[in-house]
């Protein structure tokens, strides 16, 4: 059958020959990750789970942790060590991400109890992958994290790089088109809608790890479809961003910035 | 074990004790979404079924959505009734999606068929799960729509509160970025492209179940990226909003309104 | 039970009966896709083959494709053809996007290495999945690229009709919202960001088969949110296109567009 | 390709086309059986569900039912008749093989707990499905109640025509090689060990619906590998017929049969 | 964790890493008889086939055996060899299956129709699996035929040796616990019952290759449970052997043998 | 609907309300064993693992196995130290699995290596499994053995209590009907064929406990269909029982007892 074929097989066993296995399973990734939110978050999966299955399961994802982290660290001493940080940590995100959701009630008129919030908001998902994977990613698990995020991303529309730093009681509402870029710090109590990009003003190679994209003051609103751009760009406390602004320098605290209407 | 688990498992253990039982499950609904979709539209699951299978399938769908809502509806009368008069209004959804096809195909120079359109519009998509997702709103179901029309907006981009009032032969195209409120009215063949927003000016948990969003009357055209916002605003008949223009006040019927392009 | 279902099972019977059956089909064609990746690109999938097993996908997906161009191709030796002509580019398409990897790798300072590009970039994704759509589509085969190209939409954001024509080293960052439409010409480096449109001024049935969407020449970067329109409109080789930026007409070579920021 | 399938796909193409649609689903058929026995017997699948629960899975069975009749049923009514009669007796079926449970446990010193025996013990797994096979088969339903004993038999090894009538609390224990033949009459307390055989005596065609097979009166004890054949043969109350015996004829009431062993 | 595992885990990395990996896939193999059975027995899995349908499925069988060759033959020569024989002998084979089902239809008097016999009778689909083994194992393929053979077994407790010698029209009854050895040779229109044993008389390695099983005559009928062994035994044409009858010597053509019954 | 259900949901609602939750998971156990085998003896799922996946897959286990041991042991201290025991173990059941094939392989003319053995031989998983569920029988796991050993008789048509002592190097051919009762004692080096019953003389609940199956000792061949019955019946050492001997009572070493044949 070479006819058929010519010349490409070879190129392709060669490619499967040499492919990279340092890199963490997509299918385990996804699987730890809906593991952790039916462990967390029982009303997502419609099932409650006996202290004897919790226990198992607890101890199950440490495993599936171990075996994902194996798969980028090769230090058996960091695996552990990372392992042991991010299960010490997981608490304290599930504190995070319960005052989360009632955030999002309070925010949203369209919300009637807290469990819509965690079953219907993409944004909730998106920020609870979000707590997840960043944690990860100040670990210094690589990959894993940006797995985890695009993810979340492919479901929601919301693009959070596991990098950027979010404070307490975020809120996101409808969410599609939002990006939130790697060096970000957004504080406490920011409410942030669809649309909203938090960027670079340009991207070049040469600036990996610089702080490129903007800082987001507590108790900041961001409007629909507004875009925030650069390393510098500081929106102090409490502004309120109107839709469709675009923002390339920063604004003091308190300020209110509103795009002018093309009709009235 | 528990040096491993701290006191978190005791947490954990609570949660799942107090979690709520009366929300709809997930997976349950979309199961439900899928097989109305397979019954309605065969195309899209490239399987015709005999006269008997139909017949099955239309008292499992009773079934199924009798389960869905006696979750959340505690009453039993109210149960029956939910699931009489959904199935009652099926039909008359059945036209309107048909009706909705042929617009799609009649909108869209890059359409070849209403099977084209059926299978790869995510536009239909929307407005298909939007059509049952507020009957089943209307008859005063909790949650449930809501995780419907979330689906939807999972898979297209596209969020449609179930609440919004939309009229027949509404066409989207593309639809990414697309967001309708809770208390939305669009009339009659109207057209919209991705990114459109029609929001509500102020977001304030006070504003419960007050209009907050806005008027489109029928045969309106709203070109992509174009914002929308607030309870009063009025877009009158035949108007056409063009892209990207920020709108928070009426326009009368027949009015056109562009966007100022950045160069020329 | 006829009681229960009124007339509206005569109605479904009908339907189901008089289904069209030559469209391809939904599942069959996402399978493809999926077996076409995991030779390509073995690191999504986390798991090599040996050669044998090469072999035996190989011929596979041969089968695979005659199948879904038999269910819209009537013609015996046109099935051939095109199936013949479409393995026999899968080698180009399958170098085009390895240099699309360098490419995004290079662009975008929060990469690490290529296997992150393939695995966690929607915008890689989108870019491949139209290579292959576009290909197929050029062979005439209708329906089956739309339907690739929205399993792409849905997964990614990103909505790129199969009959665009877009040149070497493609770079797409973020990439939710962004519209590239049927007739657009877009020539090699071009980077583009999230939500950007290539679309076209007004939308009318009558257009069908005629240019309507822009051309993008060489090394042309069109930042976030802007948007282009018109089949008469040409973006010159080496311009930069500013976020939000709303053009209609044609702009020179090496011209800079940007938008005029809300504050400063 | 023709050549690689000469003239063999002809053939199988006409019979695809020519295959009979009346049968049941093999597949649908044991979906039934097994929904049947998760809900009468919770224990096998470590799931409780709840009252309202159980009403949907009641309905479910009976639309599935349905439609396994349909396909073997041609007339409407006949459909509806089967149906209802069969659901009337499930709870005489559920009764009888409570009964028997408790039985096998009385019956078995090696059997710890009545849970075991609905877990563990194939005898109690090849019974119930008797149960609902025969009611099925005396309702004149075709091929259907064969496809459940069948079932029954691949996965135990044991063998009982859906025609044949069992009495209350039967006992089987291990159970494999065990042949019940269709024109059986089994009366109360039997019990039987595996390897026994209740057949015909010669093997005609001719002898269809003529009673071909033994009749056991109640309390007898079949032991393991005996064989009694014949539809003349009566095996009286009471009587006990050891290991390996080999009968062609009756035996009065009481009478205890051994085998002559081959040693002492 | 060493402490958890002790020495074990370096035993079990040793046996990975030493596995041998030049035998076939069971689930591979698995899947390839079903898939034979579903083209040529469209009634066993409720779904007929297009033409389409049956070239795609009958190459995409070709492609499944010779991947399940290419796992134990190394010659590349030999593989195509044995995959153009196999698949040149189809035909005649799914002709002698053809003419089984005829015969199980004429042996049984509880038969009512051919569909039955495919659909419910174990001894059919353990022919069915022997002539398609038989075939692979003469043409030279290891271990592969054994795979299938021992699959039939465990759903039919028939152990049919894939190196067994069977003439058309064989009947099988029930079927548990028959054994046929390597070395057998069964002539046309046999009939056979549950429990016979066509064994060795003694078993010794050193016998491997002779033959060790005995030789069956045309038309001969075995009943329940009888027991035939050495390779020199020869039951002549038209012989009858009854239930348990224990024979490890020749009978001539025509000889009835019958055990004696323990009573009467 | 309660005219078409009557009373029995009401007893269907008590049963399930009622059941019995400290039975192991079927599902689960079945899980764990598979797993088990997979890492054991890779060659039967035709994967091999990295050390890291072994490390995982090892804890996996424990974690499986202490949830299943929970399900049916209520003290905490003994659920951990049966988990350990069972695995401490593992090794020792590892080594006689490995000896047994072995063993198969040098019993069997018609073997053609280990692998073939440890794939193919019905005889082989008997055993496996017999060896794991004996080791959690004696340590006082309820239950979960009989579920293990009966699943395995489902599939090989091989009765084995769990209770049953069987020495090294056992060796089953064919195996369909076999039966080992509860408190056999089997010695080394021991062959068995199909249809071989060691079994009890009478089977009455009052000898719950009490020794009521045979004793065979080392170097005994029991050819196919024996049957050897009584608690105080043995079979002394190296003694050959003959295809379809009946015995109850013991016989001395060395010992040959054969059926007398029906012909000759």
């Amino acid at each position: 059958m070479d006819n058929l074929m010519g010349a490409f097989p070879r190129v392709l066993e060669k490619l499967h020959r040499e492919c990279r296995q340092d890199v963490p399973s997509k299918t385990g990734a996804v699987k730890f990750l809906g593991d952790v939110v039916a462990l967390l978050f029982p009303v997502t999966h419609g099932q409650i789970f006996s202290p004897e299955e919790i226990e198992y399961r607890w101890l199950d994802l440490m495993s599936q942790f171990r075996r994902l982290v194996s798969q980028v660290v090769a230090d058996a001493g960091k695996r552990k060590e990372v392992t042991d940080r991010f299960f010490e940590q997981l608490p304290a995100i599930y504190a995070d991400l319960t005052d989360d959701t009632h955030h999002f009630f309070e925010c949203d008129p369209a919300a009637h109890c807290r469990e819509e919030v965690v079953l219907c908001y993409p944004g909730f998902y998106a920020i609870m992958v979000h707590r997840l994977a960043h944690a990860i990613h100040v670990l210094g698990v690589p990959i894993l994290p940006r797995i985890l995020s695009e993810h979340a991303h492919s479901r929601t529309g919301i693009d959070i790089h596991p990098g950027a730093t979010i404070g307490k009681r975020f809120f996101i509402d409808h969410g599609t088109g939002i990006v939130i870029g790697e060096t970000c710090t957004i504080g406490e109590n920011v409410k942030m809608y669809q649309g909203v990009t938090l960027g670079a003003t340009f991207v070049k190679k040469e600036l990996q790890g610089l702080k490129r994209h903007p800082t987001i003051e507590d108790n900041v609103i961001l409007y629909a479809g507004c875009t925030i751009l650069g390393g510098d760009t500081v929106v102090g406390r409490g502004a309120v961003i109107g839709g469709n602004v675009w923002l390339v320098e920063s604004v003091a605290a308190g300020t209110k910035v509103f795009h002018k209407p093309d009709v009235g």
